[in-house]
């Protein structure tokens, strides 16, 4: 196996269809090519780490390989419009400005409304444009699944799988904004927020949609699911300390992004839990300020350095990591699939700080 | 044939698809029950135009009746999430502050902000809990559409038309926001963003659809069109009409509600083809300004209708529908049918003001 062959695979899948829509949307007026350019900016970077979790959990269930099955690479790559739309409206909501390192969605349409000297606010018509953009990418990943040419029968087992991924990840983020907005929150309000914005959604559904697609055996699908969960919270983690300790050239998002959007983490659960009045006092006065420069991220990363909540924080990556790895390692799949699984297992938790 | 029963059935199928979705919502956690609040007294308007036209557009091509079918009831309610999503995602892009009388969803996150004191933006907080409830709405719209109960094949037949009135829609909304921005429209542009925002998503789809869903005949199919397209036309320029001289009482929206937002009707474009040099430049300088009030409206309704536009826009309603009964008379379908789809023409096109 090799994960480049994966990639190439699902990449051209997900190409192919937004290819095979362009000509429909360039009908309906010409007009329209701004949105397909923003998407096909969007879709230039990624990991695609959730189709390859739904392409190695098809895999581990005894499905063909991705070059001798049909439709598996499609409807594994509709997960990828489903996260182009996630993060085109996650960027509106946390007004951040770059995705990818590149310009957000709708502030690539903010800029070409002030180009063209355009009536009305240029912020809002930018917010309006990637509203529909991502509303876009949420329905043509449903088409993408159900045209991805896989058979009906798996499509009926699939199809619950993705449903509920959807209803939970989107869940997930308003549960997300919501402890933003309450602030003080607690290390397991955090955890679920974790769970279903991201760990389900990035990790363990896409097993699990891969498995069901394959028409995989309960235990071959709770063996994955198994491994997922706690892989899923470990990908979180790492998220989580990458949005304050990351390398911007890495995250592509400008360093200490989660302290600006105060983004109530287990990260910053932990260290509300550890610091001294003061420091909890200094945190909740910058933590979600806009304004907050270089020198308060750097005074915000000192604190949580130093309270032991990144030790702490990395410490559970390894634990969730490690219940990752043992649960592969009793999963009865096939060699191939474990090994890719591991793999993937490092690309999700690694450290890139 | 009744409307009534049909709509008993079709709000029931609605209510029992949200109602089902409920506790898995409420499992993931507690702080979620405003999403569904949002989204029930959203769902408690609305003239199920769009689920109506689906089912009679089945009727029409011999589907069973709405009692007797299993599935047809789910599978043309699901419409209606994917109007409340498009109704929940608009008013957040038009910043209105009512939708059917009610505030609308991002107003209503908003107060729920300031009533709790919490943390950011309460704007903001509106704005995101708005776009995630209309996600929700778009993925339940299709979730609900392939869990319907109707047949595979059924589906099958229906499934391109439902996903080709979803990008119609999308990008029928970004043209017309793109010429609220542009200003200075023509009519013939107008209508562009008439024809895919409204007339075919609301009339010719529905029906499309419907006649697909009962693997309805080329000949239906088409007779249907026929019918739908110059009717979805007539009912958006009624719709524009009531957006500047309807009885809020009447739209559920504030009076003048489309000069406020400064939206490039063809009412509009009619008014300016029409107007004087120094109507025209005070239209421009009023048109879309957030700020108009009563007086400012009455003006800008006394040039509309003084320019001879009004009379235009009912002439061209009057035409349009005329060809739709023209249409209907010739389609070969059954009486009970052609009667309930007469109905709806009066229905989605009476003068109301």
């Amino acid at each position: 196996m090799s994960a480049g062959r994966v990639r190439k695979e699902i990449d051209h899948a997900l190409l192919s269809f937004v290819d095979r829509q362009r000509p429909g949307v360039l009908a309906i007026s010409d007009d329209l090519a701004p949105l397909l350019s923003a998407l096909d900016a969007l879709l230039a970077g990624g990991k695609r780490l959730r189709p390859a979790f739904c392409y190695w959990g098809w895999r581990a269930a005894g499905g063909e390989d991705i070059e001798a099955a049909t439709g598996i690479a499609a409807a594994a790559a509709s997960l990828e419009l489903l996260q182009a739309s996630a993060l085109i409206h996650d960027d509106v909501m946390d007004a951040s400005d770059t995705r990818r390192g590149q310009p957000s969605a709708h502030r690539r349409f903010e800029a070409m409304h002030r180009e063209h000297g355009w009536r009305g606010g240029a912020a809002a018509f930018g917010e309006g444009s990637a509203i529909l953009l991502g509303d876009l990418c949420l329905a043509w990943s449903a088409e993408m699944f159900d045209t991805s040419g896989l058979d009906t029968e798996a499509l009926r087992r699939g199809r619950p799988v993705f449903d509920l991924m959807r209803t939970e990840v989107i869940c997930g983020q308003y549960l997300d904004m919501l402890e933003s907005a309450r602030g003080a929150g607690t290390v397991e309000r955090a955890l679920t927020v974790v769970e279903f914005k991201s760990a389900k959604y990035t990790i363990e559904r896409p097993l699990h949609m891969g498995a069901e697609l394959a028409g995989g055996t309960p235990e071959v699908v709770e063996a994955l699911r198994a491994y997922g969960r706690p892989l899923g919270i470990a990908f979180q983690l790492r998220d989580d300390v990458l949005g304050v300790f990351g390398d911007p050239a890495e995250t592509g998002k400008p360093a200490g992004d989660d302290l600006r959007e105060g983004k109530r983490t287990v990260l910053v659960a932990f260290t509300l839990e550890r610091a001294t009045p003061a420091e909890a006092e200094f945190i909740e006065s910058r933590l979600g300020d806009p304004e907050l420069d270089a020198e308060g991220i750097a005074q915000l990363r000192s604190i949580i350095d130093g309270s032991g909540a990144l030790a702490a924080c990395e410490e559970l990556i390894d634990r969730y990591t490690e219940q990752a790895y043992e649960a592969l390692r009793s999963a009865p799949i096939a060699s191939d699939a474990r090994q890719a699984l591991a793999e993937l297992a490092v690309a999700a938790t690694a450290r890139r700080v």
